[in-house]
């Protein structure tokens, strides 16, 4: 646990540390991968991107036989101060209802990680409603971030202190053998912030960056729209210093977010992206570590208008066009799947010579 | 079997039986599914594709509580005449060489199929080649088809027993159980023909439609498409006459496929509907059937260019991008896992009311 008696001081050198640790993919790794997929039953790079995914694996793992031993989504979930202002369809409540929906096992995102075999692990880096038992807040960072039409969202400190709670749960999973991660995320009025956040690294106009998030009417949309003009105007985050842009603009769980696919990326750990604000997390990332973004793989295209432009952005595409927008890491554990497809395929199909199948021209 | 003795009369006959039992969805568990969707704890259509599947196969299986109980691919198998004009990367042997791959488990179907706990059923329509054992080709309407570039492909009678094969492919495997079935097709050089197809009943220039199937060359690709050209030019087929269609620039494979998706509809079965192959082939099956649409799941998006034309003229999206080009029934067989996440949700996720979870305005 990030002790809370840490100067901000020691928790940039922790950040500096983390950052030192994360190094390119394993170059003769993907070329033996690559060998091994052109000497199978197919037209070459006729998988697509089970091909790609497959040498990517190979280099993020360091060996021609790569596989899925664990998979986890980690579920970041932290609220908004922002929600003052009347951005969201639903209530703030609805956030902590929700961690116990995930506890109980009743939500989207458990449904699709029991078809996965993967682990949900749910941590409050900032929720703001009292959690029941206390131990399920020993992560909270704060009681949700200040409203950020105001002021910053958060201090710097704070910032660093739940990016690097997520870089911690990420590494604990990783040590009890997971070597497959997913990003998830819980909080209501959370697009607000990832819109702000792909909008400063885009430089797209917030009309053409914000959407409906969980359903907001037109009206709702025009306001939140004026929200994110007021906040990064009062801000003025620097795109230079992706932690200013989190601290001002950002929020806790999406700090914790960006946290753990740095730290996957440290631990050689493949970590798969997943909507809107999984991506303007992982752009957080790939700004303080261009290196981590080899790590990530991508998951499904969201209905958010912001998402496609945050994926080109890490030169990503995505896999699954399921017109989801719900969050939580669904996109992201269902493309598990996918992964999982990948390995086999390197693993358990015959060769042009084992099966005396013609090659082609 | 279909039996040689039929006369063209007897299989006209069959095929209008066939599609006469092809109704329309159970719009009454369609709107039951619907309920029960939007009572779940996520913002309502927040799961996207995923809801849309799962209130579709609600209305195919006539009830509110869809499952999927057993899958099969149907891999049909043929060769084609027009491979003589040189419209390949690989060698026409490769259609019975990856007869006997399917067979031993070493294809990348069988892999994917595996990993889906589907069956892979494989059938000789009109491979060109011997088959040992001889059972192996007892389903065979003729030694591959004819060149289509100099005449017909077929006669409208094996285009009418190929078609029907297919159906009674489908049949058996849905009384065995099966409740979703996908499609596949191996036989080299059966883009040629299905660019045709699309052509066609698109209405598209050739030029947009073709591509490099396995991978061809620019002179080859410029080649082909001047080869279908004169296919269209010499055969002049009807697109008000979907068999005739078939007849004269379509394959054997893709009449049996079209035959199994027709079949699927009039059992009440869900059928997803591979890469381009099987999208020319469920182009025929909906201009004999516009409501065996209801009954299609798309699944993947081509790297083929026409592939996209060819899916929305049937109003189908693809799910996936995974920028595949190898048939077989591949991308059909990785959507199975979307579509049993589909019954998942519907049946395991808890409502706002269980979870005392607040609704949204």
């Amino acid at each position: 646990m990030i002790e809370k008696t840490l100067t901000l001081e020691d928790l940039e050198e922790n950040l500096t540390q983390l950052l030192a640790n994360i190094h390119g993919l394993d170059q003769d790794a993907m070329e033996r991968v690559q060998i091994r997929l052109d000497a199978l039953t197919k037209p070459q790079g006729s998988l697509g991107q089970l091909e790609v995914i497959a040498k990517q694996l190979g280099g993020i793992q360091g060996t021609a036989k790569p596989q899925v031993r664990g998979k986890a989504v980690l579920l970041m979930a932290g609220d908004h101060g922002v929600m003052e202002e009347g951005v969201s369809a639903f209530p703030q409540e609805v956030t902590p209802q929700m961690v116990y929906n995930f506890l109980r096992g009743g939500a989207a995102i458990n449904v699709l990680s029991r078809q996965a075999d993967a682990e949900v692990i749910c941590t409050d880096v900032g929720v703001a409603f009292p959690l029941e038992p206390e131990e399920l807040m020993r992560k909270r960072v704060r009681n949700g971030t200040a409203n950020m039409a105001k002021g910053p969202a958060m201090t710097r400190k704070e910032a660093l202190q739940a990016l690097l709670t997520g870089a911690e749960v990420a590494q604990g999973a990783i040590e009890r053998g997971i070597n497959v991660l997913a990003t998830g995320d819980m909080g209501i009025g959370n697009t607000t912030p990832s819109s702000a956040i792909v909008a400063v690294f885009t430089g797209q106009d917030i009309a053409e960056v914000v959407g409906r998030g969980t359903g907001i009417n037109d009206r709702t949309l025009a306001h939140k729209r004026a929200v994110i003009e007021k906040a990064l105007a009062i801000n003025g985050p620097n795109p230079d210093d992706p932690l200013d842009v989190l601290t001002k603009v950002g929020g806790l769980e999406i700090a914790a977010i960006a946290g753990s696919i740095l730290q996957a990326a440290a631990s050689r750990t493949a970590v798969v992206i997943d909507g809107f604000i999984s991506t303007a997390s992982a752009i957080i990332a790939a700004k303080l570590s261009p290196t981590s973004v080899h790590y990530m793989i991508p998951s499904h295209g969201s209905v958010e208008p912001g998402h496609r432009s945050a994926l080109r952005l890490l030169g990503l595409e995505p896999m699954l066009n399921l017109n989801m927008r719900l969050g939580e890491g669904t996109g992201a554990v269902l493309s598990f799947y996918l992964i999982e497809a990948a390995t086999r395929i390197l693993k358990e199909m015959a060769t042009f010579a084992d099966a005396g199948v013609s090659e082609g021209r």
